[in-house]
């Protein structure tokens, strides 16, 4: 099943030609030679002794083994291949008022596993092996205005966990500091207003998946009447936390089943785990090989949207992914990892009947330094008020939009999946 | 070096005597028999082949080893022994307008650890392996009200750790329901006003930690102007998180050194797990035994508070102790289990000086299910508002009450001590 083709341009909606522009000439200037090679011969990885795939250095990311169990049983339930980065990264924008208007400085970023290689992304993206220079690369620019401390006003900083089926205990921080002075744009970056950031939202595999992270937090969302208080949606989170009898450990790779082989390792039906040899381009250093995660088909993600006393909610719902570190984090109504659900499929049919508006549809790719070409098509679908009424199962809410924003307070509370629907309201492209 | 008397009778305030001659009453029912026993002569209790000190069951808590160790250079930072439950507890109390003023529902509780046995607990305080009857005892009064879901409007519903120094990973629910029908009191359980909650928590230990952890959410405190926006405060513990390069992991009690033998283990110079005997009253089951934990000190807790802009602020410090789930948690500005800071020192010489007023010192005892007459000085110091502006390490931070105790939206955020002192403003015992 299929939503089809975006309706942006049905809407005469898409990005600016200055920012398309300004991509493909760096593009040009900079573009990667990317090849498919084996993990087990690429230079400065191997496996160890428990199979685990490793760097040289013990930096990056490694393929391990997880298993999650019943904390009562002690039961395995089910086991698998993830991927282990315990670097905590910086995704920071910095934004500025300039000429009366507030500002976004964007970066152009290359990445060896995006659709098209370049994407727009926040100021600054950079792991901690990135900024102590494991890469033997140079500095990050502008990370000085996140770390230590912030030089500007902080207007969001949240800790939030990253695909929780692929990685474990994965987490970023997302920041926006808010600043005074004069920043200059470079070739990589470039500063743009929420107008010309909502525009690009509507164009697929534009803003990739960290400017969308960052973006769900932009302080943007109004406050209105909403049909549960604030204290119900956190006693909703709190409820599945408390009662959430799994845990995960870490076991060796060769310790969980996968299929394949050492040279791809296929880890279950949704992803692989591929190797990559890069060349060319600007990066940190200059050629390299390194495992990218293939997911197997492109993704379906849908949020529901219907007005409750005239006000706009969402339908999210929470669930728990092996690699989670906190347990259950919200994700929109519909989502790709948790499609085997009954009601999953019911409110699937929903949003793609006649019943509903598709009120955006846009293809959108997961951070192409880890993921290779991963698609996901991101619907929001308005449905009629009514749907509200139905009952829903324990895992399920309808919230504001600025309530599913306030789960950021807490770290590991809202996937990448529903900051990316949270990107498309606070940048404005779609208003419900 | 101690804080000396409490001030509540100079300032003639005192627990109301009716909730003294109700306790009285139910302690002289229900009084307890408990005696010191070795470790490893108690029935049900067994050391396993990793030296863990565990029940039959497998339920209730354990007593394992526990390794924390830096992450990219994998060594081992301390080691020593830590108690693990798994149990998620719901710690509830129901309110009710009666009569136009709004009641709290408070339950006399006898537990074997606590000073005087009888304390006031919340409504409903249990662990899993409670409300599933492992005891064999009877089904918990009043816990339909909370679950499996709120019979009532939620006012608070936060997930937060308890004692990560001394737990490894062990949380709890925190509820407050406000509900529209009658509930009955019965010989345990009673009705009582905000005003009459003031007035015990002058008392030494009257109100229970879980009575005091509830507490600190009721939603009273006033929401004024601040001296570091909420974005800053949450940056703030976002940032020490997100730096915060220590994973700990559970090893066998055998493992880890520790002092004493089977029969009471020396977990470090601050507490000892050791045994007791239990006997009489009307628990679940009649006549059981059990570890306890016992402080080796009496500890004190101090809170520092000052006025920016005719507005209160509290000094709060986070700090990452070896059992937390999630990371960093917010303590007061001098706790126990950081005394050995050099600040720690300044800061309460400070509050014992001559330039401060202290404003608040009552002992209070930790859950006496689990501690053993484990009790702390609890310390509210007016300091000069120039101490404000010292520059403070990256831990510390100048918050509102407001704001301290909106970090609780967030899980695992605020530690048991510093919802201690929550608790003393929210019930309005202490008006800064």
């Amino acid at each position: 099943m299929s939503v089809g083709s975006s309706p942006a341009t049905a809407r005469g909606r898409q990005a600016p030609a200055s920012v398309l522009t300004w991509l493909a000439r760096y593009r040009a200037d900079h573009g990667l030679q990317v090849r498919r090679t084996l993990l087990d011969g690429m230079p400065g990885w191997h496996f160890d002794d428990l199979g685990n795939l490793v760097h040289q250095t013990g930096r990056f990311f490694s393929v391990r083994g997880l298993e999650t169990f019943d904390v009562d049983s002690r039961q395995v339930i089910e086991s698998g291949p993830i991927l282990l980065q315990r670097d905590v990264g910086v995704l920071g924008i910095i934004t500025r008022r300039i000429g009366g208007v507030v500002h976004y400085l964007m970066q152009a970023k290359i990445e060896p596993g995006n659709p098209g290689q370049v994407q727009v992304s926040p100021t600054v993206q950079a792991t901690r092996s990135n900024y102590d220079r494991a890469h033997g690369g140079g500095a990050t620019a502008y990370l000085d205005w996140f770390l230590p401390t912030p030089s500007g006003q902080v207007k969001a900083d949240s800790l939030q966990g990253e695909h929780s089926a692929v990685f474990f205990h994965k987490h970023n921080r997302n920041m926006i500091v808010s600043v005074d002075q004069d920043v200059p744009e470079t070739e990589s970056h470039r500063w743009l207003t929420r107008t010309e950031l909502r525009d690009c939202m509507w164009q697929d595999h534009l803003l990739n998946m960290d400017s969308r992270c960052v973006l769900a937090h932009l302080p943007t969302l109004p406050v209105g009447p909403s049909r549960h208080t604030d204290a119900e949606v956190q006693s909703w989170l709190t409820s599945l936390r408390a009662t959430d009898m799994v845990e995960a450990r870490l076991v060796g790779l060769d310790q969980v089943p996968y299929l394949g082989d050492r040279g791809v390792i296929q880890a279950s039906a949704d992803f692989r785990v591929v190797g990559v040899q890069v060349s060319g381009g600007n990066r940190e250093v200059v050629g390299w090989s390194q495992p990218l995660v293939e997911y197997t088909t492109t993704r379906e993600e849908i949020l529901l949207a219907a007005e409750y006393r005239g006000e706009p909610h969402l339908l999210i719902q929470a669930r728990r992914e092996a690699g989670s570190r906190a347990g259950f984090e919200a994700y929109p109504s519909v989502t790709h990892v948790g499609r085997d659900s009954p009601l999953s499929e019911e409110l699937q049919e929903l949003a793609l009947s006649s019943q509903a508006e598709i009120v955006y549809s846009t293809l959108h790719s997961e951070e192409g330094g880890r993921f290779l070409g991963a698609n996901s098509r991101y619907v929001i679908a308005r449905v009629p008020d009514s749907v509200m009424e139905r009952p829903l199962p324990a895992g399920y809410m309808w919230v504001t939009p600025a309530q599913a924003q306030m789960l950021t307070m807490g770290s590991y509370t809202v996937s990448v999946q529903m900051r990316t629907m949270l990107a498309v309201l606070t940048t404005g492209c779609v208003v419900l």
